[in-house]
């Protein structure tokens, strides 16, 4: 918009004005962020404690801080925040404000906050309005905090359940995942006008590029990739999350990428994010990641270098190192020519200050904080959110869902079970039905960093079997805990897995459970894809939660007690076994048809599956034209009816196949998706535009092309069933 | 060599001369290649047998046939294969000559010839004049039954050990590959000098390119590699085949690489190869794979695209197919432009021939043949290499080598046991020693095409218990049979695999024998790295022997009773588990120090590495010089002392690491390795030339350079044990 510009014109004319007046030093400190464990503390009084390393640096001004009052409740940490802020300000000779900084895997990082479901446990649900108004929520509770930047959403594409991160982004495909990161982004930025309006905050989408490909699973690993993969299928929730949802923010990622260090790498994060998309935001260095250009990368030969390296690449922001960034004013009096970069990257610093409106308002309204954070609609929207992303993967017989009122004995078993959930089952089911709880053993031990499996517990079993003898029926809650899956820093903090068998004596209780002749209902707790084979065989329902919000138990036994069907899909593709990776639904079919010797082919659950507690009919395929061209878009469309006896929601997935182009062509694409509710015995049409954009990739000369030829459209309920019919693209 | 030249261009003129006779249906038979079995046999008279379609086909002359005679004795195939080029020639109009061709993975793919181990087997031994004059064996056999071409050696880097076919390639490492396929290549084509001697056969390399780093190790995958690692990892072994050892052939890979269709691939086929390797010779398509650009990889919209996709990509003989380069006299007549891609095709085909000498002397003089196929000397060769490649992994408490002279009763057990392990056993120990053998249950049923494992058999084990409680001493024979890792053609014959765990019920096998209190020596017999976590506990010595020869358990015997003491180093990286993959030692350090969470760190036994009877110390450190420039060199040289009691050869390995540089740098690389021999209490200095070109890598332009910079040498037995020093590049 013209105002739009306008306001850019003079931010850029505030910002160069007040860049003038800088000092290199003042300057470099709005290139650098430390984290408040280094001294921002409130005393007992709740008042602001700054420990005099912090002081020193606050006197420069400061771009950033990591996580000030995160230990602490919503208002005490925005009063802190803003007796922070005012120092900051204070003590600087410009006063200039600083960013606060925080993340969100499920809900604000941070004390006292809103706790939604995980990302991929979000991707589960395919409702983008959804995962939009989740982080509507994050981004309002973040800055009533005093937060101002999110060093959150991950537009990473995971498809390797090795790697202990995995649940943090929203799964292997990368069309589902470019609309749950530009959804979460407009939601975090109140799109975009809750920036300046001073109720959102900036998304950072992390980690630029190819974070979720690391050899091995492995944090830190190096990637290789083929150049077209990368800009096919690893850019674009990037792109996206620039052109589309106007990320204030991108973060580089840990590692190398082809060889070249991410935060060394110019034609990353310059020509391809600044100068094709046009990015013009706050570029953010992970962890000391410039530092370890140097240190751990190996790919430049002094911390100077170092610092160099990352300047030149195009990193504003150095997180967190002090022997990076930091050495930048002695370096420019050797090398003058270096302060123009460095003008530039304090300029985009200002910049985002300016947009988040933190020059003219800088404080926040502590009247406002309690009845923001934590309001009833948002305590609702993370149970709506949890009934939207459970997975019902199996239920043999329609087991599920649970009769309210037919009295019934319920033994709920198993490692993952919490302490809360006999109370939240029983709140959920009435006085009919009677709960017996045992967790039974746990899976590992309590260490932080790198925990062990516990010793195999022998009596632990034959006392749940004991429990179970009573029952009418057990729920088993099996998976992953905490420390199964989780970010590997380094040696002494592991997260990352060789293999994805269920740890413990998980196949061994469900086994023998089920040999009582008992119904056996699996509730999977997880943040890693698991190679469940025996749960698979062996249980007769299982609904696959992932990590759901704070109300977890209660939507799932919500679920089971069918008070809402299951409508979730899976996000990423399940497999039999770890040796079957690389193993998504979209991997090009001459990879993706051959078998192994003495392994059943094909996924254990394949991507976009989800079952219902009603039935769905596909019918009546319809497209409208069987030609398309580079300027026209043609409408694919199908019926959907509910079969069964009750109200359920659907999600109709649009999958695109390139039958034959001059680039080997994956499997299957999705392109499209659409959530529906249904009552029973209603049919509803959907219609999907299929467009020539959608069908574009990157050929042979490394440019994007259209391909004259045919095309499958499949429509369905899964990557593997739908209803099928083509089309040409005639150029 | 000026005679070269010479040589050259009076090739080239009657090529010319031929060629401008030719009509376009006899051009392109020479760009076609059938399989013998489709026509070509001999009746009971050992006369030779053609089909109609074979006659109809030989009217026009043909490229070449696969196998002709491969299931008859070598002087019967010769015979045979005689009087097939008289007919060939004596029946198309211009007496052109036709190619034979043959295979090798262990010597000659054909009836009657001496059987080697396997390339994988051979690369243990780190001996490549070994090498060279097995291949050298090869080619005289080959062209002693009236062969001229071999389909092989494969030059791919194999880090995968789910695929199938990696015994059939030399190991992980570029440089021990390199080494020893120039030596495999030299050997098989005498030294180039044996082609047109007609005493050698023309090697083709294989498969061009990346072939090893199909996803998930499945035949036909796809590839996804970075190109800088294509470059420094992938093609030094092709390229070092065409300029150092002069590969008359290359043949292209199955699938893609990088999206692009290999067979389709001009910059791979025509760009690198050709125009910046110089390679002139015959460039030959896998099975059927130029048509499958159209039916299988669907990169090509129609068999005739397929065509001209090859032809222009490079590919001058289709290998097997109907419908592919038959279809280009029709497709001249269209487009008449395609006859100088075809002329072009031809001419190397034509000279391939004349290279080989068999315008001129297109027989075989049937009086050599008996003579010159299994001599004594190739006989002992394939003794000679067994001893030299098998790898002792393991030797608690010096258990092996066995005594002859002390009696004692030996319990021969395990499902690789084969009907001659006794007997040759028996042969090697003499007297004192007395054998009981049982095989006791087969990993797999005999199927060929998707073998089933085999139901444990619960009496199997407690019968083998039983025989091994009579004895002194256990060993045990274990591993993969010859269904458990092979090539997967499609999913009617599988061989790669989603686990690498040892089949069936060994683990328990080794674990109840080892329980008996008695000394277990395992013999692992196998054709993919396993994972032998059980085995690697359990027993008291292991000998890892791969895939010998036809006299594998004679020598196997031999090591045992310590005739000789094992010499041979692991060629590839035995991991823990497949989820660790990949996991090649020179991996970046970034991800190679990264373990995983409930797994011990590292390999289970590193690249390079394998113990002998006696014990070698390394000392004296020296490097020639602090400072290398692009126009030194310098020495590296190490003392090694047999400070043990028996002769034995040590494997001196030379590793160089890049300390930083501008593109993160491998772990280590292997540059260099010598075998040496030495008798107890001697002591050798080896000495290695660290050159500028050992240092070169493709750099962030994607041209080689040479970086200055801290350089560390390590000298030693393995990839991970050695003397280390450093050096400094300064340009």
């Amino acid at each position: 918009t013209i105002d739009g510009a306008d306001q850019s014109t003079k931010i850029d004319d505030k910002v160069n004005e007040l860049l003038s007046k800088m000092s290199i030093e003042e300057k470099v400190a709005q290139m650098r962020i430390f984290h408040a464990t280094i001294g921002v503390k409130s005393d007992e009084n709740g008042s602001l404690l700054l420990s005099d390393r912090v002081k020193e640096k606050l006197k420069l001004g400061i771009a950033g801080i990591k996580n000030p009052g995160e230990h602490i409740s919503p208002l005490a940490a925005a009063k802190l925040n803003n007796e922070l802020q005012k120092y900051i300000i204070d003590n600087n000779r410009w006063g200039i404000p600083a960013l606060f900084v925080t993340e969100s895997y499920n809900g604000v990082d941070a004390e006292g906050c809103t706790k939604f479901g995980r990302p991929l446990t979000s991707a589960a649900s395919f409702n983008t309005d959804l995962v939009n108004r989740i982080w509507d929520v994050v981004g309002k509770e973040a800055r009533l905090r005093g937060m101002h930047m999110c060093h959150s959403p991950e537009a990473d594409i995971v498809r390797d359940p090795r790697f202990g991160r995995m649940s943090e982004a929203f799964g292997e495909d990368t069309y589902l995942t470019t609309q749950m990161v530009t959804n979460a982004i407009k939601g975090v930025q109140g799109d975009y006008e809750g920036l300046g309006a001073g109720t959102h905050i900036g998304a950072v989408a992390k980690h630029f590029a190819g974070y979720g490909q690391v050899l091995g699973g492995r944090n830190f690993a190096a990637v290789e990739i083929s150049p077209r993969t990368l800009i096919d299928e690893i850019y674009p929730p990037f792109e996206a999350a620039v052109k589309d949802a106007r990320t204030l923010g991108i973060m580089a990622s840990h590692g190398d990428l082809n060889g070249i260090a991410s935060h060394g790498n110019p034609d990353l994060l310059t020509s391809v994010l600044r100068d094709e998309w046009g990015f013009d935001g706050y570029l953010v260095s992970d962890s000391n990641d410039i530092a370890r250009l140097f240190y751990f990368m190996k790919v430049a030969e002094s911390p100077e270098a170092a610092a160099l390296m990352g300047l030149e690449a195009g990193i504003d922001v150095d997180l967190y190192a002090e022997d990076s960034y930091a050495l930048l004013p002695k370096m420019v009096e050797e090398n003058p020519e270096i302060e123009k970069l460095i003008d530039q990257a304090v300029r985009r610093v200002l910049r985002t200050k300016y947009i988040l409106g933190l020059f003219d308002n800088p404080y926040i309204d502590l009247d406002k904080v309690n009845k923001g954070v934590r309001a009833e609609s948002s305590l609702a929207l993370a149970k709506e959110a949890d009934l939207e992303s459970i997975i019902l993967l199996k239920n043999d017989n329609q087991i599920l869902p649970l009769n309210k009122n037919k009295p019934t004995k319920i033994a709920l078993l198993g490692p993952l079970l919490s302490e809360h959930t006999k109370t939240a089952f029983e709140s959920v089911a009435g006085s009919n039905i009677t709960f017996m709880a045992a967790k039974g053993f746990s899976l590992t031990d309590e260490k932080k960093g790198v925990p062990s499996l516990l010793e195999k517990n022998p009596t632990a079993i034959s006392k749940m079997i004991n429990i179970a003898r009573q029952s009418d029926l057990v729920v088993l809650y099996l998976g992953g805990d905490e420390h199964t899956a989780k970010e590997a820093y380094f040696n002494n903090a592991l997260g990352d897995r060789a293999t994805i068998e269920p740890v413990g004596q998980q196949n061994e209780l469900v086994t023998k459970i089920k040999a009582l002749g008992k119904p056996v209902i699996v509730v999977l707790k997880h943040r890693r894809t698991l190679s469940i084979n025996t749960i698979a065989q062996q249980a007769d329902a299982i609904l696959d939660i992932w990590d759901l919000s704070e109300f977890g138990d209660e939507s799932t036994a919500k679920i089971i007690f069918g008070e809402v069907s299951p409508s979730g899909k899976l996000p990423v593709t399940v497999p039999r076994s770890i040796g079957q990776f690389p193993f998504h639904y979209s991997q090009k079919e001459i990879n993706y048809k051959k078998g192994y010797l003495f392994l059943e082919e094909g996924p254990l659950y394949p991507f976009g599956f989800g079952l219902s507690y009603t039935t769905f009919e596909y019918s009546d395929l319809s497209i409208s034209n069987a030609e398309l061209t580079p300027e026209t878009e043609i409408s694919v469309s199908v019926s959907i009816t509910n079969t069964g006896s009750v109200k359920a929601k659907e999600i109709v997935q649009l999958y695109i196949k390139d039958e034959i182009r001059s680039v080997s062509p994956p499997n299957k694409e999705l392109k499209g998706f659409k959530k529906i509710a249904l009552d029973p015995g209603e049919t509803k049409t959907v219609s999907f535009s299929v467009t020539p954009k959608m069908l574009e990739f990157t050929g042979k000369e490394m440019t994007k092309v259209l391909e004259e030829g045919d095309y499958t459209v499949m429509v369905g309920s899964s990557s593997i069933q739908g209803l099928s019919g083509t089309f040409r693209l005639n150029n």
